[in-house]
């Protein structure tokens, strides 16, 4: 892969919802993805936890952007299914998402994603996830 | 249920993230619950279509909302994990989403929530989602 | 579908491991399948229930004879990946399996099944599970 | 833990469906259990290719001695839910499959397993899955 292609995935991540949350690309390597997230109240759920959408969206985004480090400038990532196990209450300052690539088929892309929870500098891991994604030609994408 | 337990889950619903993103709750009954989102260019990927994000987060809290029908004043609920599939591309002017729990146990809840984008009153179901959820109680939670 | 195909896929049902394992097709019409298992000791796990396996088997083979009531007869039906819920142990004399496609995309079949513990003649349902399953052109399958 | 108590577990293994199956254990060691299976025409669905059922258990079961691993000999080991993901089809002459606990909770426990396809002595990953398992107390399981 290209070093001005994963500079570029690492710039067109942050868009959309993803830049109205605060999470931001931190590394893009072949098939791997490192993203974060400055902590603030706004990610909260209602008992002061940071809510499983915070860390399911994170996850589903750092995965999507792993798989997109596998395919060409014309195609495009969907996630298919993802499936999320919540594995400590997250509270910290911020979270650090490490995902990855595990299969590319010829049809299908798996991957995995890791959040964790940073506390003064500690990192405890608070999910992990597996992703069934699928790569589309760009010019068959019209949202509209 | 009492009615005013299940007025306010309904208030309750939309604090922290949920408020951010602009969810609301629209209905509240035994072991149901549903919930509306006014769709905006922030809830957006790169693409153009509703992130997944922003369907994983409407269906975990509305399935969790559900499972907060089934319990007392006193428990609280926490996800253990979901698993969501993404039928189609969403796009549209709103979400709706409709959740139910399908199993109340001893010590877990199942519930499963199906997300529809609106557009110009016609609904599509976009994604489905299955959730794993454990009722604790309040007095054990301490985020910080 | 014609109803021949139908009957075939009834007769196609049991075969090697489904076959060794003794599940039976009872039911298929248009994006839908049955079938039935009766329990033996053979099919229990260490603690006398029946094992979470046997109902994960029938879950799936069942789902995957759903999606093959819409697809013609040169495709096969590839299991991508599926999440299953084990709502309640499994006892009874028999179990029976429904299942039934809930989106038919181009590339992708999305499909769930419900399991039932059957016992005197009354069902409780013991399993929930969803399926994303591939259809490959059958010359396309070469397990040699 | 006691070398006694994980050869116990190793014995204890096999036993109703598992044994019918032919699974086998090959190690165990705290949170971590390894097992085997020689593969037979009774394994195959009706392409020729292992079925996805025979993974599944296969991982179900190695996962759940995993966390058999973990807890003491009063409790038993219940499936809540896994996903499993596909990720090629399966042929060869053996299964092997490696289960780890990744998370042991207060009442809950998230475990992983892997399962390769044994081909002249190589193996290939076909199967990957997460498992929420709960712990028991034997005294209260009665299947009858």
């Amino acid at each position: 892969m290209q070093p001005d292609r994963l500079a570029h995935l690492k710039q067109d991540f942050s868009q959309g919802f993803i830049a109205y949350c605060g999470y931001e690309a931190v590394h893009a390597a072949e098939g791997i993805f490192h993203s974060r997230l400055t902590l603030r109240a706004d990610h909260r759920q209602q008992d002061g936890f940071v809510h499983a959408g915070v860390l399911a969206t994170m996850a589903d985004h750092t995965a999507g952007y792993a798989a997109f480090t596998t395919v060409g400038p014309d195609e495009r990532i969907l996630t298919i299914e993802f499936k999320i196990n919540f594995l400590k209450p997250a509270v910290g300052q911020a979270l650090a998402c490490r995902a990855q690539v595990i299969q590319r088929g010829r049809t299908l892309i798996v991957s995995e994603a890791e959040v964790y929870a940073v506390r003064d500098d500690q990192e405890k891991r608070v999910a992990k996830a597996t992703f069934t994604m699928i790569p589309v030609a760009a010019a068959r994408l019209q949202p509209q």
